[in-house]
């Protein structure tokens, strides 16, 4: 049923009357669309659910182009992205377009529906401003972190939950939780990876989040776990581009601390909560999609 | 009763509960919010009408943000740009969280109201990426021309005084004529200072405009009414840095073809319709409104 989310998409696209906007989103590459098949799965294929998907995957498409402008990235899945291509003015605008449309869509569906969504952009965005401004400073609070990943990722996964089950007069909590626990989860795997996957896998240099200023959940127990020399050195290291010795001393640090063992048993956690709740409510499809996520390059 | 808009704002911020966001917004420049003064001449001071414009000044401010960037402007309102104190990265996200608190806010007005400013967000939104996209050419076609400052100015204006009819029971339409009028209006005086107004005024080089690949009405006009030669001289000055000389050849054939005062011309039409629009409707504010805005540094 992807495909009539795609369709829909594209049908929005249309109506925005604009043969550029169209050019540029035909060059867009195609997501997993995790969050449309959330909803689906929730709501059923019901013209509703899918118009929400439709919406919820282009306000992801647009929080993303904006991601890749800030990040300064010039890939995304493997393609040059938007800002690489025709810079940084036409990246922000083409977000700023495919939100508008979104938000716009959203009176079509439902007051609940909207209310909830809008909510969830705005925790995204604020997430996406505190990513930049914790990786300023060496951050090693664990709970500022959470905070920061739950805003950024795991918020619209909660809203895409949520509003599926609104859509198909289920109760909003559990699957609330779901897509939330799901969320955090896939954020930590992924900061996880940025330290264990090779940099061919990645596309992208390895330990590039700390050269990058972001102390993700393995830096903050790691820090937790050294003593006051090695903290000393771990903190010099912040920020800086890596040489070969100093990314070594640092994964042999993470690995005689187990702290990648520590931070993935945390996300497994979250996961294993997210599958028990859905198999009490006999929902094995939804349970599946948290299992294929512990599983993802792991 | 514009202090009553400032404290709606201020509540909108306090309740995305973040410092940093806070000590943000708190760095803006107020602006002339000419958009809240039209939604509360046309509704009246009820809590919608003032919740409404809190929203629009909101998403008007998020625009300038992103506009800034998409600019290279350092400065706004004579004081340093968000973007200039604390980069792009800031400005996009700070945009996009009031964006979205605008758009969350709408859901608690009415639905015709939401949807008629969600439609202008996109229009403003996809008439900066024509701005974008047009200033990479010599563009020499008015109507495009036309539509893009419609787009980009216009259609937030418009969508203010509809709203505001809306909220009081108005006829939309003629509001709506009037809000068009006065935007289009704006940018076309707007785009004539850039050429007649010194710099200093202006805070910015003359031509600006010209330099950074715009073709803006007078141009437009010029082009039609010169000869082959000097047609090819001005399409060659296009994007360039300008010397004196340069500047003073297109400020004297400016001059000797009269397109300062047949652009200026054009705008004073729209605003004479629009005043004329709203003496029917014994609307003298808002007549008053179009009046000062022929007189605007002119």
């Amino acid at each position: 049923m992807i495909s009539a989310v795609e369709r829909k998409i594209e049908q929005f696209i249309i109506e925005l009357d604009d043969a550029e906007v169209m050019s540029l989103y035909n060059q867009l590459p195609f997501g997993k669309r995790l969050r449309a098949k959330l909803i689906l799965k929730i709501a059923g294929n019901s013209l509703s659910a899918i118009k929400t998907a439709g919406v919820v995957e282009m306000i992801h498409t647009a929080s993303l182009l904006h991601d890749d402008v800030i990040d300064d990235a010039y890939t995304r899945r493997s393609k040059p992205s938007i800002n690489a291509i025709y810079g940084d003015k036409t990246a922000i605008m083409l977000g700023d377009i495919l939100y508008s449309k979104g938000f716009l869509e959203l009176n079509n569906i439902s007051l609940e529906v909207s209310k909830m969504v809008s909510n969830a952009v705005i925790q995204l965005s604020l997430g996406e401003l505190k990513d930049v401004s914790l990786s300023k400073a060496f951050n090693i609070d664990r709970d500022i972190y959470l905070k920061m990943i739950y805003q950024k990722t795991a918020s619209l996964m909660e809203a895409s939950a949520g509003a599926g089950a609104l859509l198909a007069n289920k109760p909003p909590k559990p699957y609330m939780t779901y897509g939330c626990n799901l969320g955090i989860a896939f954020q930590m795997i992924d900061d996880i990876l940025d330290i264990t996957a090779d940099s061919t896998t990645l596309g992208k240099p390895a330990l590039h989040d700390f050269e990058e200023g972001k102390t993700t959940l393995p830096y903050i127990y790691l820090y937790e776990k050294l003593d006051k020399e090695d903290k000393a050195k771990l903190k010099s290291l912040h920020t800086k581009k890596l040489s070969t010795d100093e990314q070594n001393w640092i994964k042999s640090k993470m690995s005689e601390h187990q702290v990648i063992e520590q931070s993935y048993g945390e996300a497994k956690l979250l996961i294993e909560e997210a599958i028990s709740l859905m198999n009490d409510r006999g929902e094995s499809g939804l349970s599946k999609i948290a299992i294929d996520m512990i599983d993802r390059s792991f």
